[in-house]
């Protein structure tokens, strides 16, 4: 991604090369019923600002803390706001879905709320720290390999034996519309700070965030542009964006960012990314772990890799901060312990 | 302290046998002044809430986070409240204080955002983090040996030398009133949340921050119980409450709550805390790393060992939480990264 991308203002895909918006695709209204949905039981989450961190950056740092949200990710806005959206006889039945981790975690929550039942198809690789709290808020767990077997067949052979919903992590409209309730906050934050913002970055997998915060922010900070912030090898949504067609990760590729790392970018979210994105930001690994530190030590918040991609643009400069105010979402804290230390050991 | 002493709801120390209390000791109007002049400047920090921990513990446990205060712990509050309270022709002349670590670093950013020079009396083993950034805010540092030296006399000499302003750690007037705001806030929010208090757990060193928020918790919620908490050897307010006099701690105590190692309750807040704390709660250095980690995995903050003494003594069953609502302050989240992995890799 090139510095000139990223200080673009306006979409990248001209109009007559964009796919079709998908239909379910949430407009401003559905994100402002997911906030009432979501008022009391999602965590209203501080928009964090440290002057010394400032003054390193020559800029004004606003770090949205989702690490604070109800089950330690953003993704219990998106989860709470589906299960509250079933209709009452749909609900008692259940809801599955399939996870890296924190729409697990998001979507067992929202679930032992309702007081109905959750099965969540998880990778036998994620983060102990993941599948611990998953069954944590009572859900049933059921493994899976993610570089052999396909999650979503998995999911919906076990919700059809259930009756249960599946309630899709990313491409799913009142899952796209809970998360943009996070950008409704932030637009809400920065205007009671008096700060206009300068660009909203935002960490993106499947792209069900960036989508819900984009259609925020058009409509209540309009001419801010939005940024979805990628690892390296998974940088799916940015090529996405670049070739206004969808296109795939190497399925070789690796990165520790555990929650980020869906394959290509989601059919309903990317036909909203594609309108609302001012570009793609990619990040390392190693700039991904500096971010973690850097957090830790000014912000005093944990945050895990895929959280903190959007932080690590702004310090490793994909985009310029000095003299201006960039808002980053860390979208989530659920890093194992041991891997927490290792980065701290770490720069 | 047994469990008797933990539940009791008024001051411990019977009427005839209280110290005086000392002139200057602040008012709840003192206070609200304070509450005025750090507005904007100061974090109204959240009072943070997680249904998982409060799953495991049977109770509802409310978090001040004074982490995410500025300069990383709540020193900032009182620090820039005794700055302001400065006539100008004398807060031009700079200021002088003696610190562990975290009022350093408080009143070094509150010496900057006035425009003043600030030098600051330090322990040669402070952690370099606070060294650093006390620096980092443009303070100049001078170290003294915390167990040979008198860091109050070399202090004195040094401000006399300049004409600057000593602002003491804890037993200053302003500073306890500034860090009394974080009581109003503790207040407030839990009476925004529709809870009522059944007690607030505050870390001791000096004592500074329990005199401020039980005289603010005494009139915004009243009849709720303040306990002051302290690392194992360094119990002196504790056993001064017991005493209903000042007594010391044993010079070869150790403890790794670097913020919490005064040799003695203050001379001021002393004869708050006795009026106003219903008892005092003791927990061990493993008791502290413990929370630590609690709140590493489940509110995603970290904490430095002092700033986690009050979280510790609910986790150590200190005081009962089951069915009861308990506010406790992290006061700080200063700590190495080198001793925070360790914490990290014990329990």
């Amino acid at each position: 991604m090139t510095m000139h991308a990223a200080l673009a203002t306006a979409p990248i895909i001209p109009p007559e090369r964009l796919p079709p918006l998908a239909a379910g695709a949430p407009d401003i209204g559905a994100i402002d019923q997911a906030a009432e949905r979501i008022r009391g039981e999602a965590v209203l989450t501080p928009l964090l600002e440290v002057p010394a961190a400032n003054a390193i950056l020559g800029g004004r740092l606003l770090m949205k803390a989702e690490m604070l949200q109800r089950t330690g990710s953003f993704k219990f806005r998106g989860a709470y706001n589906s299960v509250a959206a079933l209709p009452p006889e749909v609900r008692a039945r259940g809801v599955v879905t399939y996870s890296s981790g924190n729409h697990a975690q998001g979507l067992a929550a929202a679930a032992q709320a309702a007081g109905i039942p959750a099965l969540i198809v998880m990778p036998a690789d994620a983060p102990a720290i993941k599948v611990e709290n998953t069954r944590g808020y009572g859900a049933e767990v059921v493994f899976y390999d993610r570089y052999t077997e396909s999650r979503e067949e998995l999911g919906e052979r076990l919700a059809a034996e259930r009756g249960a919903t599946i309630i899709r992590p990313y491409d799913e409209p009142n899952v796209i519309a809970g998360q943009g309730t996070c950008g409704l906050e932030i637009a809400m934050q920065a205007a009671a700070k008096g700060v206009r913002l300068d660009a909203v970055l935002v960490p993106a997998g499947g792209g069900g965030l960036v989508a819900g915060v984009s259609t925020a922010i058009a409509a209540r900070s309009p001419g801010t542009p939005v940024y979805c912030c990628e690892p390296a090898g998974f940088d799916d949504t940015t090529r996405s964006l670049a070739a206004a067609a969808w296109v795939e990760n190497d399925p070789a590729a690796r990165s520790f960012c555990d929650a980020l790392l869906a394959p290509t970018p989601g059919r309903i979210t990317f036909t909203i990314n594609a309108r609302r994105l001012a570009g793609g930001l990619v990040v390392t690994d190693d700039e991904v772990a500096e971010a973690m530190r850097f957090a830790f030590r000014h912000f005093k918040v944990v945050v895990e890799p895929g959280g903190a991609v959007a932080l690590a643009a702004v310090l490793a400069g994909r985009i310029a901060i000095a003299g201006r105010t960039i808002a980053v979402i860390c979208s989530g804290g659920n890093v194992d312990p041991a891997l927490y230390r290792e980065v701290l050991a770490g720069g």
